[in-house]
């Protein structure tokens, strides 16, 4: 098979799936025919907050956030995403309804886009790939119940430290601020925590 | 086709796939002949902290409360699970792992449980689950993702709100100590918040 232009987005992108099901190249073309590759710099919103949700993302480099602003202007984040994961408001782009989240790029990053309409299509083109969304989805769920778990049965400086351990990566890009909102608490909070 | 033994089982089952795939009968004979039906009695634990997870869990009637026990002794829900839904300690299941969440009965409950070997090698030999189960685990991750959203962004008194409104049936089966265990607070704060 020849080579493909964006090889440096695909060849990351194609290997995530590799980890779970066997692609052909044809099956490759297929699917790169339909995908958008993006350039974003630092601090650029992807979506935003009452928006439509088209596409879901692929992170090949840089790092992403996810926050919501409720009515009081008080800001959550809601999850992050680095290197080789995905990331999108899932119940937007799942029920084609608006987004409950902005994503911004935390530094400069490489996405690839993939569309609400090509994902359904290619589904049903390739029923292969239900198998590896479908432990995608399994391993995003036991992530969001476990991160719950920790959210209700842990205090502050446990999860902190937890998260620390677990994704030094996400540490070093986030801010203060952002870490704070995530663990569910004031950055003055979460500042004494780590004083202690 | 011939009729099932455990039709009563069988049929909201099999209902419950039929939403989202197609299943032939020879599919459902070879499925069914994998399950095991169980007439579980209020209060019953049906998997326990700590242990090995071998079943997924089908409601098909009662309802279940999965729970964690932090080392202080602090009991904290994770989720309910009421007829026509899905519930396991889904990090033990999918990594044959241990449970870090109790499961009990909290009414008389029927119950279809699905063995972990069993599901694995029913994906491999009926790749068309594979699109069920995507689609099971896309709405779990959703639903624990929009749960943690409100945990971060809204107070208690919002959350019960939106809690009796979504779930009334869960609401009727749960006691204040179970629900408050659920929202994150004590029982004595959430009688505080539902007086006002």
């Amino acid at each position: 098979m020849g080579s493909y232009v964006n090889q440096e987005y695909f060849d990351p992108f194609f290997g995530n799936f590799e980890k779970h099901i066997p692609l052909s190249d044809v099956e490759k073309r297929i699917i790169s025919e339909n995908l958008k590759c993006m350039d974003v710099p630092k601090n650029t919103l992807v979506l935003s907050q009452g928006s439509k949700v088209n596409t879901i993302f692929y992170v090949v480099s840089g790092a992403l956030r996810a926050y919501h602003l409720n009515e009081k202007g008080k800001e959550s984040t809601v999850m992050f995403a680095i290197r080789d994961w995905w990331i999108t408001d899932m119940n937007g782009f799942t029920h084609q309804d608006l987004a409950q989240v902005s994503l911004e790029t935390l530094e400069d990053s490489k996405l690839v886009g993939l569309g609400y309409e090509v994902l359904e299509s290619l589904l049903r083109e390739l029923p292969r790939l239900e198998r590896f969304f479908r432990i995608l989805f399994q391993r995003a769920y036991i992530r969001e119940q476990s991160r719950l778990l920790r959210q209700l049965s842990m205090d502050v400086a446990k999860r902190y430290r937890a998260f620390v351990e677990r994704y030094p990566n996400i540490v070093a890009a986030v801010s203060q601020k952002q870490m704070a909102s995530y663990l569910g608490v004031t950055p003055e909070f979460l500042s004494q925590v780590k004083n202690k």
